[in-house]
């Protein structure tokens, strides 16, 4: 197993538990709670697939449902003792956000899409689980609210396309990348950073 | 015409009178009861047939606008009738729930998928229109929420996969199958039967 | 660039405003009020393309990303004159509704696909960008509930559909379409018209 296989099934286990969590204090019933663990999980790459014509990574390979499954489980055994865990959670969302963008801006790269497309795949990938998920529990996605989150991602997406495109090493590519989404993301948490909003009270 | 074929449009028809209702209720006009009935009846299979990149059933058969059309003029005219009729329309909407299980999960083994896969599709066909309608009306899809209506569904396409397996007879394995599900359901809806779930209050 | 593509481009700037418009009051950062632009403009062509397993048009052609972006740009700096301009948003907003339904239904019979399915792409086209940014703002979508507007774009698809049929020059069947779309959306409006609604209270 490759040192980026463990981080993609760590990342599939990160956005399970997210789902998971989101999905209990909603007061789902399991089968609820596994189905918004697993949108949040495979959400983001299935819009991707779909969108390029590609077979959906999770329907050709079984292997993700048990990550999920175990994620769901974490969550539900551990639900009273994760809010000690709300860091370590944090952190995974966050490794999570920096390797969906690089699947995602990967695969673009792979069939030969433009730079534009390539970024938008990336951003894709990492951000609409958590789409799916909050609107499947009736809420605004939070992702267009608060936080540097969708942003970090972008910013990713871009500095591995120039990686990538300057031939550097792939697993040194990897590295940087995640660091920079999740260095972008820390920082903007650590510091409450979000970008301006624009309020408005016009036509209806 | 085969006796599936008969149970197929009876449940096109109660999926398309179960959104119309619902739409009814959120007092869309006309239209948006179309849309919404159209919705519950194909969603399902929409995204069956796009997540396994099959040609979409219902732009390829045309067939299918016809019985969401009576399903629609049904709900508009008997709307008042209906709430006496509603045991009826649960039932009907319990045979689409079989139904479409069995569809599902058996374009999965056409397809020669896993059987993970064959039960998330058949379990994907007969619960995502329901899905689709409560997102497009504002709602948490209820199926996350009340009865053991998707659990019903899993274990329909558990059995339709182990009686196929062992080559049971096509039209034997149908009716088996279709009065698993709906076994399970009048059941867990008779003695208010539903899976237990799990409060929780943490990180936001 | 041919009238066509000139309203074309139109029509994916209304579109983009029309998204920023509502994602602005709804308080969402810049990165979400591009994503529901976006969404607005693109949504309906996406599931137009991704339902008939078309190559989706955006992943093709980035240059639609352009106008999006202008779009966005004149909604944010020009927010507090909007309201003024209201009236001629109304008519881009009008505009693209027309201009998307000809695309959609043209593509059906490019396809060689059922006249039913024709005038369903068209109204998909034309109508599913704001139903997804009504989703993605958590509201039940405005078309199924105000105005005459997918009923607009119904009846302009049916238009399309005879003056192909009769072989009525590409140019003047586009201008015809379009007319009869924008006339009844304003007749509609002016009037206030609305397709009547059926108030229910039924089984929960």
């Amino acid at each position: 197993m490759s040192f980026f296989e463990i981080l993609d099934i760590t990342a599939v286990v990160a956005f399970a538990i997210s789902g998971a969590l989101v999905a209990m204090r909603k007061r789902l019933d399991p089968f609820g709670v596994f189905i918004i663990a697993f949108s949040t999980s495979v959400g983001g790459g299935t819009l991707r697939d779909v969108l390029i014509d590609k077979p959906v990574f999770w329907i050709e390979n079984v292997i993700y449902f048990y990550p999920i499954l175990i994620g769901v489980l974490l969550a539900i055994f551990f639900r009273k003792k994760l809010k000690y865990l709300s860091k370590s959670l944090f952190l995974f969302d966050t490794i999570g956000l920096g390797i969906y963008t690089i699947v995602g801006t990967e695969i673009g790269i792979v069939y030969g899409l433009h730079p534009i497309i390539c970024i938008s795949l990336g951003t894709i990938s990492a951000s609409f689980g958590g789409v799916t998920r909050d609107i499947l529990c009736n809420k605004i996605p939070i992702i267009f609210q608060k936080e540097i989150y969708a942003t970090a991602s972008i910013a990713g997406a871009i500095a591995f396309l120039v990686l990538t495109h300057y031939k550097v090493d792939e697993t040194v590519a990897y590295i940087l990348t995640s660091s920079i989404v999740i260095i972008i993301r820390l920082i903007s948490v650590k510091f409450k950073l979000q970008l301006p909003t624009f309020y408005t009270h016009m036509i209806s």
